[in-house]
């Protein structure tokens, strides 16, 4: 674990490997494909839950838990769903030393059990709009995983809700997605772009899929969350229906959205940089860390009061001092650097003497990241450069992403742009064999449908037809 | 579900059953012993993750996640641990249509997966402590099952932490059961006794295990918290080694302790009565409720109004306004009865006249817990009142609780006793094969041993032998 860090030109994938192993943030457990989050990776997720369960809770939904375990049959009631996921299922088929009679799967998502509820508990139009959230850990048997990313478990949050109108059913999907995409750009500094899935690549057993898309330090797309409006389909295949108020029985509009612990490879292959991570204050474990920096006991007394000083001051935000006397400053600086820590203060003698500290920024390296604070108001001066920072992380992703999204006029450019440039957006029309075969050719898949203002019409890059559709193609995690 | 709620007396397990389910706490799963834990409960889960999350924070932990699924061999490394839980688990044979090549099970407790991470994370002194929760979901092929209490999947956290010293293990083990005892006290008003157990009723693996224990209203035990001293066990069964200040290489001294949603339970049986739940004001996701109270449309804007005053007065409690219209306000104030808000509030065209509320406590039903509030600093009133019902109620389950523990002078009055006046306390010779018997013949468990201060000698009310511990003796959930 000594040696340098790979360059993420030099080999991004396993940059992004090391960074996550070494910051401490997941390991591999003994399973193949599971992970282990580790404690500085959790707080990750806590940060995470709390920005999101907060906005949840703020648009009128409800937590809950449902069972980690669903017989098998129910997989197969809803015809898609079946197909989507059945390759990937893990099946327990033993309980208390007995063979079950019927198998049951390890939810890998978990609309069919908690339709299976919603019919039970549905009766009336006063029933309605039921709106359940869970956290939850899921499984899906992956064969190529990495971490974070794409592992056999993964803990995420699945919102599921029934309304009695195919309107507000599509209401709280985009709502959703709304929510998705605002937390990422104001909370994770993630610039991603909304919009709606093909219907290759929409979630099986639904109307329409919508995701946020985020580009990766790479070009590459990352699916960052998904909202999808499941029409009536498992309303029918569950039987959750109710009497509307002319007495008319019903069956039910349903929607599903999710965001997992894999945007926190999102937020690592963003933002990081060859040091290391760079983690967005608002979601960081550690905003500020203080290391105290002295030579001689005398000094270090007048240094460690100046540090509780500072350390008061800032009891709002989540701090860390580095009291750590086997390991130099330097080691120090190098280790909270790999870790991204947003804000590194340094108290020594002068600073003490000047009544101020010394500040880096991590988001910029080196002397220009570097300035004074007064002790003075510090809490407030802290907080400005934390916005800042976030501020500046979220523009200078903004722009590596809009600097990387190319028109494509004709395959041949497309091909080019998605090998090596970045992602393509272009006029589509939209057939799905083009798709599979462009996906074949290139790797690039249709991340999503732009989103943008109508602009008339024009000639789609891959079949010379017109049409009025745009869509953007990338490959991706 | 309109029938009448069954008296406790009358039967106190529908009763406890009935109100599980009545008051949407929880519902029972298609998979045979799994449960869903509706919002309403789960509020009640989240509140108790919170209260303990501060308390574990606040003494050092963090948190963190680890896998689901355990390779099957991970289970045989510790020969009592094995033992104790074989016959417990659920087994995943199949992943991704592939019969695997060894079993997973799916984590009854986590001592031998976190073990394993420990003994790859742990080198030096500098290491340690290490000290690590989870909050997760476990599953134990139970066969009697019952909703909170037992199920085959539930929620918990556990703790795990790895010491350099026996003494500093064992004083996290003590840490955490009084952290447990606190909790239920200040938080849930559940007077738990804490204490060691025995040999027999110890978890599997520990070299001594202590216990948080509940009087039911049915005077049977509940064990609500667990904290195991795990001694070297785990260390030398995962390898969980590390460098001492001198260099040499040393087993670390390890702990777990979990509180699940069992607890839930705990609280019900503890407090309700027979018109339902009566939930803890600092733990109850609504903790006051408020019913307007209008005959016109006159009444009702003028009542609104001081609705929303008193509203937002009480904006730092959770409270729900019950604006519903299809419904009397008797049927109201059943419903709130039965789901155990500890706070109803009326408020009526007079109650705005007067410029007052009118406030029924949940813990004292009739007009003896009824009393008027002026609008003028309810928040304040409010707290206080929350504060008193708290106090009220922690004094009532202690009085209940010293009121059904009796003192055993011989296996006669024991056996009176546990079959039905509560609990025995009595001398205990500490005799394994005995304590075996006993439980045969009157299903009384050893509950801890008693954690009063020295009393001398006494004699055994089992085998008339000489000794100096005392025990605690109950039938049990």
């Amino acid at each position: 674990m000594d040696k340098k860090l790979p360059t993420r030109q030099e080999n991004f994938s396993e940059w992004y490997n090391q960074v996550v192993l070494r910051a401490e943030l997941a390991d591999y457990a003994p399973v193949r494909g599971c992970m282990v989050v580790r404690p500085y990776g959790w707080t990750i997720w806590e940060n995470i839950q709390k920005a999101l369960d907060e906005r949840f809770k703020a648009t009128g939904h409800v937590n809950a838990a449902f069972p980690l375990l669903i017989p098998q049959s129910f997989m197969y009631k809803e015809a898609e769903h079946v197909q989507g996921f059945s390759p990937e299922l893990a099946v327990v088929t033993h309980g208390g030393g007995q063979e079950l009679e019927e198998p049951l799967v390890v939810r890998p998502t978990s609309e069919t059990i908690i339709g299976t509820m919603y019919a039970k508990w549905i009766q009336s139009y006063r029933d309605l709009p039921v709106l359940i959230n869970q956290w939850a850990n899921v499984v899906r048997w992956e064969m190529r995983t990495k971490l974070f990313l794409r592992t056999l478990e993964f803990y995420w949050q699945e919102g599921h809700t029934a309304h009695a109108t195919e309107q507000e059913a599509i209401e709280e999907t985009e709502r959703m997605l709304g929510i998705y995409a605002e937390f990422a750009r104001n909370m994770a500094a993630v610039p991603v772009i909304p919009g709606q899935k093909s219907e290759s690549e929409k979630f099986a057993g639904a109307v329409n899929t919508y995701s946020i898309e985020a580009m990766m330090g790479d070009t590459k797309a990352l699916q960052s969350g998904t909202s999808h409006f499941l029409g009536q389909n498992f309303a029918k295949a569950f039987d959750i229906k109710f009497l509307d108020e002319n007495n008319q029985l019903q069956y039910c509009w349903t929607t599903s959205w999710g965001l997992s612990t894999r945007f926190i490879g999102a937020i690592i292959m963003t933002h990081g940089d060859d040091q290391g991570l760079i983690l967005p204050p608002r979601l960081a474990p550690i905003q500020v860390v203080i290391v105290p920096i002295y030579r001689s006991d005398e000094e270090k007394s007048q240094v460690m009061e100046a540090v509780q000083k500072a350390a008061e001051q800032l009891a709002k935000f989540s701090i860390k001092i580095d009291t750590r006397e086997e390991v130099t400053p330097g080691f120090k600086f190098n280790d909270w650097e790999l870790k991204g820590v947003p804000v590194r203060m340094e108290i020594g003698p002068k600073d003490v003497q000047k009544n101020s500290v010394a500040v880096s920024r991590r988001d910029i390296p080196g002397k220009a990241g570097k300035s004074f604070l007064p002790m003075e108001n510090l809490d407030q001066s802290v907080g400005e450069l934390l916005d800042a920072i976030h501020n500046n992380m979220l523009a200078r992703a903004t722009q590596f992403r809009d600097s990387h999204i190319f028109e494509a006029k004709d395959y041949d450019s497309f091909k080019q742009i998605v090998a090596d440039q970045g992602w393509a957006v272009g006029w589509w029309s939209d057939d799905r064999e083009n798709e599979a075969r462009i996906k074949e050719e290139t790797k690039a898949t249709l991340r999503i449908y732009a989103n943008e203002p109508d602009i008339g019409e024009g000639v789609c890059f891959y079949s010379g037809k017109r049409t009025r559709k745009r869509a953007y193609f990338a490959r991706s995690y």
